[in-house]
């Protein structure tokens, strides 16, 4: 059984699991307090080019969302997210849970527009009513974003200019920044992330790890108390470890850059095969996920063979799926799933 | 100076007052274990008529919806609005401070449709990935809505059928309720109201009380614990007597409706003035809210000498503004007015 | 029926209902922007002689705490109190409910102890794993306490010291206020507590209103955004003068104080009588309440021709039993009483 | 450097990470729907010879502890807890910060007693004012608890009674459970544990895996929509297979009580070099746990070659320490901290 059905069908890169064996009977102290995991954030540091950030490592990306959003708004605050952005669509309400609005504006490509965000700030403090409101207190946006796209520099650096106008922080959501970054024809670097958004959450479980995802504040900007913080959301791993030891690695020698990149020439591949034999594309996309519409009785056909996920319905006979390259596509598989379309 | 701002901008009827006073040294018991307000329940379900009714005086709008839908939800669970309901809109977020997420559906003229609600629960259990998603566990609808329209008894039948056929309560916030019971047209009844929905509320505090709100479950369906759900919410009053006295009061030889029928004889009156006058109106009500587009320079001229409510910028020389009517508006008020206009 | 269940059970001062019905028409701006409002608030900074106070004035005790202990602290901050504390006691969780652990400390006759306080603390931070816990953001006291005892200056000054030099704010509830200041033989001032205490509010539910608690922070200390946190818990009155007009009239010509010290005067006869008449006193208190150890079988005889409150059960034969005068207890009600004792 | 701090200080089972390596490439289902989670779910039912039960697998101990409590309990639910159980006291307020309060008993050698229960019960419901306070939903309790100490069958049966009369559900925290299965001496085994409980966790992190927590409603009883409420909580792992895999290795031929009987008998040695060589022992301890009163010098010199955990300060020349063995403890280490008391 062939699977594109996401980017967390198989394990940890091998560079990962080996590291994992090697330390394994180390004795390390726990909760993130190891040599591991100081030397990922050091890395990590680096790598956006910020020595005043701060990095936290965490499990999860809903986690990670709930944690970082709930930590940094004040409890009257709530964050502004495209009406597609994980946290409102996909996330069960874990924002909301911990108290907070998710504010929707409408999305092009997935993408949040900073005239569309400058715009509904002006006419909230318009308002004369506005502090019968909930507060905004974040941007959120993620990168590539749900729906496979990615930001330009210039749409980035206008919406980083808002916020700042505005004296609230900048969110990126990078639960797939790897593919984002190793896309074609990006202009986007690291760098420039760490430079333009107040807080970013690298993702590991989406690219190569186990599990995991590092928060970066890039200036010195972490809230009062986040280390408890994360610990009453359950969010401290006694085995800190384990996540120190997968980003420290990640952020050696380019790792994660390297097996981001075999994503996306495998999802160019996919992409120029799925075009040549006439499939219709759901939206344009450059990172390593393809939205394709399907024939219901061609979809099930095809998932006899090869497994792909669920996007949404298109119409009473069509549907749109979801095939995403990895890491840890070959072009075997790919060749596999030339031979079944 | 005049006064249209809202409907709360005086105090309360006379006869509350007064019977406030009369009562004032009668020893009772505390929170709301007294004759009066199990005299005010016993008047508001024989209105409803519905013998099997649960009544809770509250005293707020904003504190009965929070009280209300987050104990009537499962933790996991959001509640359906229009976009333009008070708990999406103007309520600070206090749905989500409570831990519930409200999912916004598009509005006509303040109005949730049936046939988009049904829509969004038709697709909503089709998403295969929807175990990961807040689950939907009640509708909210207000009567009036925020835009001073009303639903029609066929719009509102179709709202119940489609809540019912998904097994989702439907709770109507009737914070002006008596002024959509006595518009001129309406075709629904509190009867209807009460046999259609869930849970009501009957709004007090802008038909004539100081202050309290009476939710009505209408079928024995309160949540269990809901009078400890109430004081956690800090939404039980000591002096219960204050609440039950008002509402004893309102629901005695029909003072409710009475008061309210003065508030639409207000507005028609308004409603001809604005008309004759040339006035642009933002959207056609038909209860106590008028709506009208003001140029800014004459909205400037006559705040001098009459208060009236801030809406919302309509474009950069206009403002929408909000002219009110309530139980208290006079005759003389609305000639000064038309003077004025 | 005789009744000396609590300090709630009748309406409001006479001069109270007065003001309500006088100013009933005149048209007022919503949610606390009237004059009455203003008026009281700085009546009530000038009782407080504090300048740079600020004052809020909500609706009831479990709102107002929930409100205030939720808006002040940080999220992954708890409050400190006496286990006997009405918040971690009476409160049906709501503090918990937004968000915050309540740590209970032992109390000694209701009371929290400066060197309990202190030794917590100091154990606290010595904790090697402290950032594992929910850390210390408040330190609430009530006064008079949950058992009719009052601090006096040097007790409520070493507490104030304590939380100073450990930079956490000290929050007063002065459920029943008045009666505290207008003690026999109490040392401490409104000015006193004004200038010892971070936060403190002012009771009038129980002290002559028909509802209503003003939150003064002493120094200029509210949190940002405070008015809109108050929204977010529901505890906004539409017709905010409801508020102002009570305390505006209980701010004028000393009428808190005068109208407090008749209830000290009728408990203080009422301590006598108990006495002379040889029951047995739970504790020793100086204010309002009453706390007496009846048998079982007198206590049914009495509850024949008087009301009072359950306190807790003493043991299979006994009951303590709460007797409370108020600021509308009369020499007659008390005659009465003896008669019955 | 020896490690003595906690039983997380090391790596996983080495079968655990062969396990981890072999599956690595198979492509899986996301979310916990692999086979390997599967096949964990069913050997822990049959482990706890419960096949109505209901299995769930969860990161760490925190977020399990908060995931199932607040999904059980009603939203004016408390739970009732040893002072000193993690809920209670090591947990940042995760539970509150879900909003619910934590009833703190107070415990005996860390244990709550069922007499202790059955008697705040009687005095909760006895209390005519109990509709004003959380009310009781849960027992929590942990086995071992947090000073290494275990209960016997009787004292289980005892609780595990009273709940059942109160129709409240009993919950056995077992984040070190397999060290109390293995204790010397213990009478109560899985079977009787599931048995006598309504939920149980039995735990992965500290018993030889990277991470996990299995979750076991243990008659049908999870609360609905519980796996949306994981995801809410940010609890669901993408790749839950990292979880079934260990779960499922842990659970085959013995693994979990053969790694659990050895850091007994480790434990079980360092108890005797400890006596022999005359040091004072907080507690007495049967499982994992060593708890030792050291002169703070003395410690100061030890740690310059050991690591071991603080546990509280015991005057001011002596402090408390914890010792702890673990699945990976071997002689050599024992012997190397034998040469050094």
């Amino acid at each position: 059984m062939l699977s594109f059905e996401c980017d967390y069908n198989t394990g940890a890169h091998e560079k990962i699991l080996q590291k994992l064996c090697e330390t394994n009977y180390e004795p390390l102290p726990g909760y993130g307090a190891d040599k591991y995991c100081e030397s990922a954030k050091a890395k990590i540091k680096d790598a956006c080019d910020r020595k005043d950030a701060q990095v936290f490592l965490l499990a999860g990306g809903t986690q990670t969302n709930q944690t970082v959003i709930s930590s940094v708004l004040e409890s009257y605050e709530c964050v502004i997210s495209a009406d597609t952005g994980h946290i409102n669509a996909h996330e069960a309400g874990a924002i909301e849970y911990s108290g907070h609005k998710v504010v929707a504006l409408p999305q092009k490509y997935g993408k949040l527009d900073a005239h569309e965000v400058e715009n509904y700030l002006k006419v909230f403090f318009a308002d004369e009513n506005h502090a019968h409101m909930a507060q905004p207190g974040m941007v959120y946006i993620s990168h590539p974003t749900e729906y496979g796209t990615i930001y330009t520099l210039d749409e980035l650096s206008a919406l980083s200019r808002v916020c700042r106008n505005y004296s609230i922080p900048l969110y990126l959501d990078g639960a797939r920044l790897g593919y984002g970054l190793m896309s074609d024809g990006t202009d986007v670097t690291l760098k420039d992330i760490a430079a333009l958004c107040d807080i970013i959450y690298i993702g590991g479980t989406k690219v190569g790890a186990l599990c995991g995802e590092a928060v970066v504040f890039t200036h010195n900007n972490a809230p009062k108390g986040f280390f408890t913080s994360i610990k009453q959301h359950g969010a401290l791993l006694a085995k800190g470890r384990l996540l120190g030891i997968q980003f420290d690695t990640l952020f050696t020698d380019g790792l994660y850059y390297e097996i981001s990149r075999n994503a996306i020439k495998s999802a160019n591949r996919m992409r120029e095969i799925f075009k040549k034999k006439g499939y219709r594309f759901f939206i344009e996309t450059v990172t390593n996920q393809i939205f394709i519409i399907l024939e219901n009785e061609k979809a099930e056909e095809l998932k006899k063979h090869v497994s792909f996920g669920f996007w949404e319905k298109y119409d009473d006979t069509h549907t749109v799926y979801r095939f995403a390259s990895s890491w840890a596509t070959t072009d075997v598989d790919i060749d596999a799933l030339a031979g079944l379309l």
